[in-house]
């Protein structure tokens, strides 16, 4: 029998559970004690006294009864108030183009203690390669990175070329690894509701853990049917009703508010203190920028207080408790005896101003963090071999013949949405009758030299120049938006030579590149460097038009074929409502 | 691997799944539609329209979208409010001196679909046969019985006689039935805060399912302590601060409203929408009596709405919902899709009037469930040998000698707890110095003939005649009380004449006797003879003075060593605060 696959189960040794009730009963001294702090009642609401005394990363005891607690370090919270670490339901670590020993280091500080990863993005590329050297990384970590196993890979069967396939048999080589948690998120809803063996074969040898959900704008007897199914949660829900609907129906709600897709307000009015235990906040992608300039979950918190007026228990409850429970991570998320100590101390509870993080029952040192950043990351052994097989382009690859009279589809955006409209635009004699419209193409980087897919893109605002990106979801080829041929093939023949990574050009030359050297996905710099980059590459972005608050994320989703509407992926252009091809050229 | 062990893997077959789906999409006709009904939201709050769609003991779909749907059968709900169907998050279904079949024939139609049992009774007398035969009822069931295995038999070590041994290695035989959720009421809260080890064994071995605890009156270090060791829940809280502290310190809140305790009025007012994911109801002990007139789980979701002010979803909630994702019963609790179809129609939410209740996707119906109640009783083969070893006694065998002027200890009971007060009396020439004492003894009935321990009662009411009983926490020897010796003896030869039972005497002579063959705990007689056999019992009761509501019940409690403060066990008088024997006699 193997209990490891429950994770209620987070094994405390013996030793160690008998230190901590001796703590716990004062005959023996903590390893700290947490004096002058008051904690936020997450379970009633209100607040209720310390002090907090830990022993061997566990909390052991809370109240007034331990102020005269012996113990080895003594942590004045100066009246600060205790609130559980922060977890994200629903990330992809990759997305910040950090490592996640990089990430770790960026948002520990930030209270940021766990993290629900779906490794979806370098299993894209490197499959069960890129996850294994993953779960490496989250084994050394000092946050606590579980993983929900990618479930598919590739994003739809048959739609786009990817980098490796990613099937059951491979999955459970890792299901029953400590720090798995469940299956990532179920994209292919359209199966599931069918009720396609090879997805449900998936689900249930996952179903005694947490099956992640992926439904935007699913309603009727459709959502009725994928919650049948089994899915327990979703992160793309839009609207209000969206979002109510699904709890009713008794899913849990992860409210996203990522770098491109942000729903914090449209779903922030929902939460109440009755549908608080199900409802989690999560960011999906968040970059690099986001990070250092507004922070991770905090932010989300922030938000949800200042601008919602949710009580702060509620806010510090989806940020941490409604997680733990969902996933079944019975050590974390509250602030109680056995607990794991992941306590962040708030000198303002209001606006999330922090004072200090614990996490395992230690205290975070941003700068010591930074210090050990190179080594650990070393320690990890990045797979830094280059993933991107594609050899140089010349601008007439990108050439698409246009017929004048003729109505095309057009991709067109929504700022800081994944969704897309199916929009369309008339050929004239001198281009077309919109003009906001560039084109954009999609270059397969796996070896097999298709010829770039190619289309029209509408509303993000690109002017002049080029923007080319190895990270596009979910297979990761290469994606170019340009207003000239010319300039596409710059910007991607400069992401080729970096194996991977993220460019701006315009007036004929390249003015910013990132290279991302980890399956083009990720950077080996530092989170401090790595900022500095991004805002190097968003002041280039800048010169070429009204972009998008964050250019590159936007377009990383541009290629995603499993969120509607209207997608481009490395094999063409992608209805995302009709789960089909369809062609660039309309029919009259 | 064997993933039965995490019940939220609760198995549906590869076709009854597609069929469900099938239904859910409206591909396929489902069995049963429920229309004309609304649902209460138990997660957001308010309500949602039905109908609800039923496929093979599932719930395929709800909401308007149904309306049309081809179905088996159709039942008109007549504007009925539909919400889960009830859990008794802790019961001794022993305690309702039915067996488990008779117990669901009776509990079924008052809409309790689910309960999670602590077989401790039997298997104190009967050791692990006796749990053998509660899991095979179990397994016969149309109610989900689920079963916490017994933690503490005997409840004390050295602090009575009981009928078995339950150690841990016979509590792993059973672990992984599927039907067990976990490791019943850890009531030896010393043992456990100290860390011995034979408890922390026990523990350790069910930490992946739940652990339930027993802390009355705990607080400040000794409760951070036992919720350190892991414990995760309560049945034994008797006032709203200690309700909310257990609360606060992480720990879920079973509000009990027994026949014996009762501490819903006590705790009603904690319950708020933020902390009702961690409040459940139970009854622990509620006998047959009470079931028949009152009802069960339904009488306090009736209490909490109509006394209490407790708005509907959030009392709805606590008596499903809370309760079945602690257990981790992921497939209960709710009305969603893909949930079992538990249901109770609701003719009038606020004074809980069933109209229809459906278990596992049947409508229940009591006239059938009592024509089949024998049948299916005799296919559980109930174990009916002689549990009570005991020889017929003598009025002298009760004798203790008391000596004028001194001071003795007495068990002064509180009408309708379970915990009692150290009292104490004056002997004087007279007799003593209260009027209210009367005589209590507790005699061995597992073949050891010890002497009987004898001690004396408080505020009991008793004028006249003697009560016995082989019902008694927990090791269930005989309990007697009485006024008069010789009256003690014919009541104790009575219930030892019928191999167990309960018995009234009164003016010299048997007034009323209900013989429990099954382990001296339960009748084999049907819930409604049971009904009318108590009722007797009880107005030959009330002859004998103003006893408490359910005089068998509270004396069935007057043995029970882990409940503070002063008990009477076979092997003496026991201080239930310092968890040691004291004497009769008070030393100046």
């Amino acid at each position: 029998m193997n209990t490891s696959i429950n994770y209620k189960y987070h094994k405390i040794s013996r030793t160690q559970r008998q230190e901590l009730l001796a703590v716990a009963r004062k005959d023996a001294p903590a390893d700290y004690i947490i004096d002058n702090v008051t904690l936020l009642d997450l379970i009633n609401g209100g607040e209720t006294p310390g002090p907090i005394v830990i022993k061997g990363g566990y909390i052991a005891g809370i109240g007034p009864e331990y102020h005269e607690c012996a113990a080895q370090h003594r942590i004045d919270a100066k009246g600060a108030i205790a609130v559980p670490g922060f977890i994200d339901a629903h990330l992809h670590i990759e997305s910040s183009m950090m490592t996640p020993v990089t990430f770790e280091t960026a948002t520990l500080p930030r209270g940021l203690t766990t993290v629900i990863c779906d490794p979806h993005e370098i299993v894209n590329v490197m499959g069960e390669a890129g996850l294994a050297w993953f779960i490496r990384c989250a084994e050394q970590a000092k946050q606590n990175q579980y993983i929900q196993i990618s479930s598919c890979v590739p994003a739809l069967e048959g739609s786009d070329v990817n980098g490796a396939r990613f099937p059951l048999e491979q999955m459970l080589h890792w299901r029953d690894h400590p720090l798995v948690t469940g299956l990532a998120e179920v994209m292919d809803y359209p199966g599931v509701i069918a009720g396609q063996d090879t997805l449900l074969d998936k689900m249930d040898a996952f179903r005694h853990l947490t099956l992640d959900g992926h439904c935007p704008g699913l309603s009727g007897t459709a959502l009725n049917a994928y919650i049948a199914a089994g899915i327990e949660n979703c992160h793309e829900s839009y609207s209000l009703q969206e979002g109510r609907r699904k709890l009713q129906l008794g899913m849990a709600l992860m409210i996203r508010e990522g770098s491109a897709a942000r729903n914090l307000d449209a779903l922030a009015p929902l939460i109440n203190e009755s549908n608080s235990p199900q409802c989690m906040l999560c960011t999906d992608d968040r970059n690099p920028w986001e990070i250092a300039h507004e922070g991770h979950i905090d932010a989300l918190i922030r938000r949800l207080i200042n601008q919602h007026n949710v009580p702060l228990h509620i806010a510090y409850r989806v940020a941490s408790w409604s997680a733990a429970r969902h996933f079944g991570l019975h050590h974390l998320g509250l602030l109680a005896p056995g607990k794991q100590a992941d306590i962040v101390l708030l000198s303002d509870a209001r606006h999330v101003i922090m004072q200090q993080v614990m996490v395992k029952g230690v205290p975070v040192n941003a700068e010591t963090l930074s210090a050990e950043e190179p080594a650990r990351l070393s320690q990890t052994l990045p797979p830094y071999g280059n993933t991107v097989q594609r050899t140089p382009l010349v601008a007439s690859d990108f050439n698409v013949s246009f017929t004048p009279g003729k109505r095309y589809r057009v991709i067109d955006i929504i700022h800081n949405e994944l969704i897309t409209q199916a929009g369309e635009c008339l050929c004239t004699e001198d281009g077309f009758d919109r003009d906001d419209i560039c084109y954009i193409a999609v270059l397969e980087r796996y070896g097999q030299q298709l010829a770039p897919a190619c289309g029209l893109l509408g509303r993000f605002g690109l002017q002049k120049g080029a923007l080319a990106a190895t990270v596009s979801h979910d297979s990761h080829n290469i994606v170019v938006i340009g207003r000239t041929t010319e300039e596409m093939a710059l910007a991607v023949n400069q992401v080729i030579q970096d194996g991977g990574g993220l460019c701006v050009v315009h007036d004929g030359r390249v003015q910013s590149h990132l290279p991302l050297p980890v399956a083009g996905l990720m950077s080996n710099e530092t989170a401090e460097s790595l900022a500095h980059h991004i805002d190097a590459l968003k002041n280039a972005g800048r010169e070429c038009g009204s972009l998008p608050a964050e250019p590159f994320i936007q377009m990383a989703f541009l290629s995603l074929p499993v969120i509607p509407a209207l997608k481009l992926t490395s094999m063409g252009l992608f209805d995302g409502e009709a789960f089909t091809f369809t062609t660039l050229e309309m029919t009259p």
